[in-house]
């Protein structure tokens, strides 16, 4: 066996947390990867909310939902995630995926910004199911990048223990900035 | 699900880096728990190396591995394992842990530390299979604690990253010193 990368992992974790009919969130669309594998887990009664602020991340999503057959659970959002509650309202979450970073295929000068990744996960964390499961990939080797993981991680490294478990996951010999993964579950009254 | 302990993910990672038959090192026996979850994954063809330099800890893990009856895949050791090269020689190692702090129901103030503790990797690094794996699970809550932390991070860190991927798997927003995992895997060709 060989030690999973963090994008690995994270897949891993998305598996064990999410169940059939679930609602859950891919807060990063990008090219619909993470949109296809929770749209898989969640099956036909349950909803992924998936969103990106780039046309292309949009189309490419929408074409592999298709292409697989799975958009009848999926709702593809052309708005930036900081917007997410307007479109969950008060529905009950149990997993969303954030890749943090630049679009790979496109424009490497658009990404994520911490105010608003914050503002989507500060947003999620309150319909978050007990048990349920926010995970963020953190790229940060790019300009901006660093501003983002250290922000990312001053957050989520100070929400209350009581309330939420905060992992992060991390090889720590490699020079080329290899992404970082937290993951923040909810606590349940007995954890 | 929950997200694992360190001390859980470290049984997960062992269940997958061992299989029967082969030769592994408990380098901190303590009451033998991990002695015994190892003697059970190689099974009666394999071979447990366990380290302690309390008497107590030798006793409890030797009555523990009778009381199971896998008492003749271990070799119950009451040696420091900086000495692990003596028992080992050139013998193929696939997995180690080292449970780094001190043994909960003993004296306190015996604790490992950090020149034995690296003294001890250092040497099974070299008899280490492809895949192969080190596990150092890092109690430091206690005086002299943060020190060896500190050594064993940035020992690890430093490793050549052509030749091992280095781990951190740590819950970083509790405020009772949680223990941190470290995981070191030797690279194959192709890795």
């Amino acid at each position: 066996m060989k030690l999973q990368s963090a994008l690995n992992f994270s897949h891993t974790l998305l598996k064990k947390a999410v169940n059939p009919g679930d609602n859950v969130i891919d807060g990063t669309a990008g090219l619909g990867h993470d949109t296809l594998f929770l749209a898989q887990l969640v099956g036909q009664k349950g909803k992924v909310f998936s969103f990106d602020i780039q046309q292309s991340a949009i189309d490419a999503t929408n074409h592999r939902i298709n292409e697989n057959e799975v958009q009848h659970q999926c709702e593809v959002i052309h708005d930036g995630h900081e917007n997410v509650k307007r479109y969950i309202n008060d529905q009950p979450i149990s997993a969303a995926i954030f890749n943090l970073g630049y679009l790979p295929t496109g424009n490497k000068t658009i990404i994520t910004k911490p105010a608003t990744t914050l503002k989507a996960v500060s947003a999620i964390l309150n319909n978050l199911t007990p048990n349920g499961i926010i995970i963020l990939v953190l790229y940060y080797g790019h300009p901006g990048g660093k501003e983002e993981k250290n922000q990312v991680l001053d957050f989520a490294g100070n929400l209350d223990q009581h309330q939420y478990n905060v992992l992060k996951y991390q090889f720590i010999n490699q020079i080329n900035d290899p992404p970082i993964l937290i993951a923040i579950q909810k606590r349940t009254k007995s954890s």
